[in-house]
């Protein structure tokens, strides 16, 4: 189920059933000479709304912009600061809360998200113990490759070149559900280098096409089928488990 | 050109042509008993998407939450405070204005964003205007209703129970693109009432089931092809006008 | 009644016959070549000083400084950033809110206010809706020329070359409230001409000498006081109207 | 001179013979029994407007709304939090500087802003002092009654019965200036008590009346006038000192 | 009794016989030619910790850096910006008000950190005003030279020389507690001049070697002894007294 | 060599010979009912301490509270909220940029501190990534357990029961630098049970005394000693790698 298109009355039907959402969140930014600047953000929708189609779980509007601050180099990047990331946050997950779910869980499709997102329920969860009184709902921040399975398959599906960014996987997955986007381009060499993640600057001298460690080339539409297939299951999963816990004192 | 579906790559070729870019930005809430929760974000996205497939224009990432805290009380309805919306909507600018991109057009689907949209560009300029360096960008905010001869449009298709939310032309744009998620639903009186606009609780109870004014009955997924198609003319038009005002000093 | 000139115990008793008060809010900004730089917040201040000589209305302090980045360009105006603006508002507001005014009036004098009070209401607003309890107060925006009548009568008074900054209706409120400080110059052309508002640079290339569409020679001081009359009998009715909406629940 | 009352290019003009400009700053909170809520805003007001009849210095709109959150028990208190305080100082040095203003003398009327006014200074020059760039002013806080002989007059006048708040001085100087607005009222002890400054809960049951340490019946308008003769003399004085300093490098 | 020293338990078991605790506050700055960088804060800790060996009085950790940024002119200065000390003494307070402290004194050892650290007191308490619920604490400032004694103390050890930053009397403090980090250098003038305090760059222009009035050379360890030993009883006395007055309403 | 036991004269030779500064960075937090509060700051703090021993590496004062939310419902925990924390460790970063400190490594005690420290550090960089102007220097997070060989030496010492928090490995650290203040208690489980973080009325309920999967019985001063050495060989060598690394540009 789709939050964005149901109505008010049918997202309140659901909360009679069920207190949990998954929130798709990721980042714009640019994913090498190939990849798609909406990677990040489109990966987490991708498996998100596969996995609503055979489970009852209820899926939000994709959070599309998160910190890729490093990437801004690049044309095409947006990204939040960690404070307006953390504000974001904070204003989803009080509109949220204020309807009545108590787990919400974050299926992130950015690296360069988690530690924002962690900093974000922190200060979430501070809000509530500095004031005494219980915030009523838990956090879950879930990276889609995390997902039970996911990263053995991609680590099996590319044994060599997967690296960190702009990555096979993640470009197979856009393929997979956006065939008329696929790209092609040269580039050298055919394994990216790696190296530490500081300024925009910095990380464009270091990366001159936006690669880290990674040969997005072995990417094919067939082998982000498979990874979207297997995510959307561990993902109905998380939720099912997460969905079991008590509810938040 | 989709942003999120192109490579930074293409991105910089753009700007070598174009220093314009659109950002369809709108909300997530309560559209009454039949309108979908993502109205108001999807209406801008699905006329800014259509406008691009016949001009050589720039479509960036949707904006999809906005300032909707009257709607709080509805289930399913997002909002962020305006404070947080004006740092979000300065991070987007601001990443976007060190691509290059100078004439930045916000597609808004959202009366009350209004406020706080300009509220967010005057908190830019500023920053400028007490720096004493230009920004270097022009910032525009368009509703897409006020697009050429749209709002002429939607008058004479729902002469009676148009309103102020919840309205059958923005109802009928999203069943033009989402046939799937069409929705009916029982509610009376025909046309609903109108008020001023106030804190959440306040709105909840002048406006019981979320409609202001307006019979989505009266919404035909047609109506909404004709909306959509004018609207995307409209929208190449002012971006064609807003690209060929000078560049910023 | 004039707050600032009463005691906080003539307070506390006029709370128990009404809980209403009226806030003249403005900016300190450049008017063109002959008109005051205080014109925005003194012609709010000159009417509902005006309006409570002969009712039993309550007027608080000006809220002299508003949001006028556009017009940091010209010597001697004085901004507040939307941010600062939204903030500085709050306070006020959860200061009366504190002794139980439910009904806060702002008497506004400035265009490029308008967006940025709106958002500080629905910054307010947010924190009750997202706290879940009630605010306890309604806001209300009134900018002097839309009180009943005037608005008429100020195009009445001046058909041609009335304009949107720099106004003859504005210098006349100010010319009949401050006669010692007429001031007269020479420009051109008569009429100014219009344009988008940008940053402060943009704004000064665009209208040299701070006049937007008008011809501020036109008015008089005999103009304002019919202008001041009218606004204060308006203003007047539009608190009582307010007042008389049932208490915020 | 007064800004609001001058035109743009009058501020121009100033700017060539002189970089200093006098800001009146206080708060509009409780004042006791007999005491004008104004006061502290007021008397700065007052004073300035005064001193710049006989001397060419530019006094500036009054900064009305300070630090008074103990005081808001009260009914007509209105207060800034000290960081939004701290946020609309800062605008209104950034807009004046701007214009090239070097020398910037707060006229306070209220010891509760003292400590939030030079935090603000102090997050002024920070922001200069962590870019490398020099701010290019000079900020100087100035208490109307460290001016030049007044405190002397002061106690001179009330050698018994003076206090903190509420004192005989500060209303006299509002007797003077308002002397239709003077105030009358029964209170005991004769001789309010003293004791901290804490939370408005804690401030209003130390010191019911509003009174700490004065006995305010002892002011008369004419006593007022002589202040305010002293400190309008004091203050040309202190102008000129400030303005003497070289520029700030 | 160190509160980092001792377990959750301990601090249990401490709230059930006293409500106060004392936090050491200083600042990490530039102390001239022979001062340390970090005397601002040693002073105050080593007072406190002094103090403890002889009382049941309980010290929290040393909040180590303040607002300097006057001194960031001078290596090894470190300083927060006024509203970032402000949140963080917010922090602080709400987390141990959480845990039922009621009377937190900061003992203070940095005179350009009292104007910060009473607005964040009055934030603090404006927090409370503005809830309507009382804060349950109150906080009082204490300089360790205005200990009783200690003050009067310091004079009569150094009649000439003393002056305000880089003072003899701190360096002796400091000369006890670490007579391994004495450092000597030669100087002139032998007694520094004095001025007023404005942004770094000005700060380190009028005084090049960082002393303000002062003759750090008359320091000894034995003189720093003394002014321990009494500061440490005024200490003690002075948390005696504020934990005596009635518990916070 | 110590930065606060140093004068500024001291730092700016050492700026002459290196570029880089340790910060040793933690937390104030209950840590079980053997633990003391401040382990996770004097942590740090003992090995960076020890290390300067040995070489020529500048260690800064001790950022002592950190990100400690989920402790606040056990005596004695201080927190900062992330934003707070945040604005913090830019203010001292900003500072110690100015000096021209290139290489600044934070010496972590506290895993919960990771995410806001990161996010602090992308703060950072976005500043200067917004502003299209390089910031100067890299920012290195560094936790003490992962210097070389450290982690492997715990698990060595302590194959049971090491945990993850009130661990023996940082018991016993705090035993081998504060024998005096060597806490015994009896517990049980032995070993403490594991789970999720979330807030602080959920975290004491999941975990009663404070431990998280640990057994801190097993630490001994020793065990602590021979922590300390070898961490204080790894932070020299990682302070040696990171001032290897060119300038940033």
């Amino acid at each position: 189920m789709l939050l964005h298109q149901s109505t008010w009355i049918e997202i309140g039907q659901f909360l009679e059933r069920s207190r949990s959402i998954v929130i798709p969140i990721g980042s714009n930014e640019q994913h090498g000479p190939t990849g798609l600047l909406g990677t990040d953000w489109m990966c987490p929708e991708i498996i998100a709304h596969e996995a609503q189609k055979n489970a009852d779980i209820l899926i939000g509007p994709t959070f599309n912009i998160g910190m890729a601050q490093h990437h801004l180099g690049f044309p095409g990047t947006i990204s939040l600061r960690p404070s307006t990331f953390i504000a974001a946050i904070g204003d989803w997950v009080r509109s949220l809360a204020g309807h009545g779910f108590e787990k919400i869980l974050f299926l992130n499709g950015h690296g360069g998200n988690i530690a924002s997102i962690e900093a974000a329920f922190s200060e979430l969860y501070a809000e509530a113990s500095f004031s005494g009184r219980p915030s009523g709902y838990a956090l879950k921040l879930c990276n889609w490759w995390d997902l039970e399975g996911v990263n053995e398959l991609a680590y099996q599906q590319f044994p060599v070149g997967h690296g960190s960014h702009a990555t096979p996987s993640e470009i197979a997955v856009t393929q997979w559900a956006y065939p008329d986007a696929i790209k092609s381009a040269d580039y050298s060499p055919q394994i990216a280098n790696t190296g530490p993640i500081r300024e925009a600057r910095d990380f464009r001298a270091r990366f001159p096409d936006g690669r880290m460690g990674s040969d997005p080339a072995l990417a094919t539409p067939q082998k982000g089928g498979e990874l979207v297939a297997l995510a959307a299951k561990g993902l109905v999963k998380a939720v099912e488990t997460f969905s079991s816990e008590p509810k938040p004192s």
